[in-house]
């Protein structure tokens, strides 16, 4: 039995949005979705029951960072990143070649495989794509990513074409590496920066290796939500109906939205989370910044449409309080109420797809949101 | 009807640990108690469901924080502290008095109360009695403090005699101040420094002024536990039997036992807390110091007879990783830790007075923590 099977139940009338399913070994998860990032073992601040509450199907965690610290070794020890973080719902590990290509000093690309020194300690390290495989079936995460090289956007289009051919041969070591392909499911990620021909290039290559489900890469890393859109206009439609297509790293409310109309079924990223460290809210009125002085005395909940465990308990003027203490639990709440909205958007608009209505949905809720919809604002 | 009503359940036989019950009008506290610390209307990092779960009875909040942050003016206007917090059980608060003397600048302490300026920003306050007061109504804690000053436990004699009577005269006015009295049961604390004739005078006179419960202050700060076990030695004594002892800032696991065999109902202090941020828990084996390197393998919980959360989910090899890796959920968890751990301490304290056995559950329980029951060691 593979590891992984998406079942496509249906088809939006109006735009190239799906429902579907995917089993996966720790349960099913219903398409599309958001992820939660939780890129050391946590998903910061909050507990594998909180994420439960808000009906988080699925997380993230990252390759990269967990080989560094505590160590694929020691996750496997604990008995695989399930056990050792206790959340036995499903999880998804990257490749680890973006924060190599993000984070780490003085990588050096060869055809072997990525050197370069931990962004922690400054050690040298190797990240081959057989090493990206074998700390992931170490991890043990239920849905994991081959090596890829993630070029900027607008990197120069014979550097791309070159590095497109090797994510491919790295795609295929990958595969071969594998240990564990009826517990795991590998996906494959496309590249090919905004270059369309590029795209449909390396889409079609790495389509030809068979992967149970892609990855599309690249985007959301500088280039504007429009160039966005417009690949995933014509790389969408060439991705195989029957598997599940993931675009890493989006996760604002209008990206998600894009992204599914797209046909897009499975989102990450750290936004819903990081500006609610910083006591930037999400909510059905727009953003909120809740550590702001308005807030003081303003004893309705963050979101009044809400029904997270924040909104039902707390105050804007309790949760700005605790922010202008440094008090960790404002952090908290403000992670609990954005993780839940992006989640419950996510709910809306699958429901949206079920009642084939989700352009006046999309319409609805960018009004709501203060988003133009000729024109959305980056955020 | 009064705020509060202290029932004297059982005296145990061999020692003067009573059991007891205090109702209040969120509720009925069990005792001798401990109370975790909530200094800004929050213990630290924890929800009101997680303080639930582990038993906590009533919680502690600080005046002189609140009436810094967020203002006593705005948690008034929330509906008061409970609900600005979302805690429906008892809340005790302190004075204020020890904070000005501890955290202020520039304090410079007259008849009518003391100026000082704020350790935030520097601003010029003056906190008399009758103001410690309106703030504490402001706050509208179940148990209340009345201002006292707090000398060190070795200032000098003339100093003390002169300073407990001004205590005994601002008490008088907080008494006289209090809007809140069929709500908010206000305590009178006991200070006397290092000396009995003072400790005992001015027991008898704030005694003489009919408080529905004592604190006794002074202790804690910097004189060694032998020093403060003497002065429970002859001051429990001469307190009303049929009202509740409050010994303030004590919280070690064997002072707490050592309070409670001379005779204290209730106690409050920051340790546990503050050391779990630190990495370091407290077991049924001793201190353990997670976040160290002998744990990165150790799958064990942190303490293999705890029931807390904490223990019945996680691992000392994930906890410690949470904390090298600075993820606040690792002081989370700790900090559930100790305050499960302190809570239950007391609980079993609360069973060996009513099973006589208190002196062999000390015993036992220091041998099994390591510490010398003929020496303890301070921590």
């Amino acid at each position: 039995m593979p590891a992984l099977e998406y079942r496509l139940i249906k088809k939006e009338k109006h735009t190239g949005a799906r429902l579907g399913e995917i089993k996966t070994p720790h349960g099913v998860i219903e398409t599309p979705i958001f992820m939660p990032v939780g890129t050391l073992a946590t998903v910061k601040s909050l507990s594998p029951e909180e994420l439960k509450a808000m009906n988080a199907q699925i997380i993230l965690s990252n390759t990269y960072h967990l080989w560094l610290r505590p160590g694929d070794d020691i996750v496997k020890e604990a008995g695989g990143l399930h056990q050792f973080m206790n959340w036995d719902r499903p999880i998804l590990t990257d490749s680890g070649g973006f924060q190599v290509f993000s984070l780490s000093d003085s990588r050096k690309l060869t055809e072997e495989g990525a050197h370069f020194k931990s962004h922690l300690d400054g050690r040298k390290l190797f990240l081959s794509p057989e090493k990206a495989i074998e700390i992931e079936n170490n991890l043990g995460a239920d849905i994991i990513m081959s090596l890829d090289e993630c070029p900027d956007f607008n990197h120069d289009y014979d550097y791309v074409k070159h590095s497109i051919d090797r994510t491919t041969r790295w795609a295929e070591r990958g595969l071969k590496a594998h240990q564990r392909p009826d517990d795991q499911a590998l996906f494959g990620i496309l590249q090919g920066a905004g270059y369309k021909d590029l795209r449909l290039q390396h889409a079609k290559d790495m389509i030809s290796l068979d992967f149970p489900g892609y990855s599309i890469g690249g985007l959301s890393v500088g280039e504007s939500k429009d160039e966005m859109y417009q690949v995933l206009d014509y790389l969408t439609p060439v991705m195989p109906e029957h598997k599940p297509r993931y675009l890493m790293g989006v996760g604002s409310p209008d990206a998600l939205i894009e992204g599914v109309i797209r046909g897009v079924d499975m989102f990450d990223c750290v936004l819903a989370t990081r500006i609610a460290r910083n006591g930037t809210c999400m909510t059905s009125q727009g953003r909120l910044v809740v550590k702001n002085a308005p807030y003081q005395r303003d004893f309705n909940p963050i979101d009044p449409n809400c029904s997270c465990y924040t909104c039902q308990n707390f105050s804007r003027a309790y949760v700005r309080h605790l922010f202008k203490a440094d008090e960790t639990f404002g952090l908290r709440l403000t992670s609990i109420h954005n993780l839940h909205f992006l989640l419950d958007l996510m709910a809306q608009v699958r429901q949206a797809i079920r009642d084939d209505n989700l352009l006046d949905f999309k319409e609805e809720f960018f009004e709501a949101y203060g988003l133009n919809t000729k024109n959305p604002k980056n955020f």
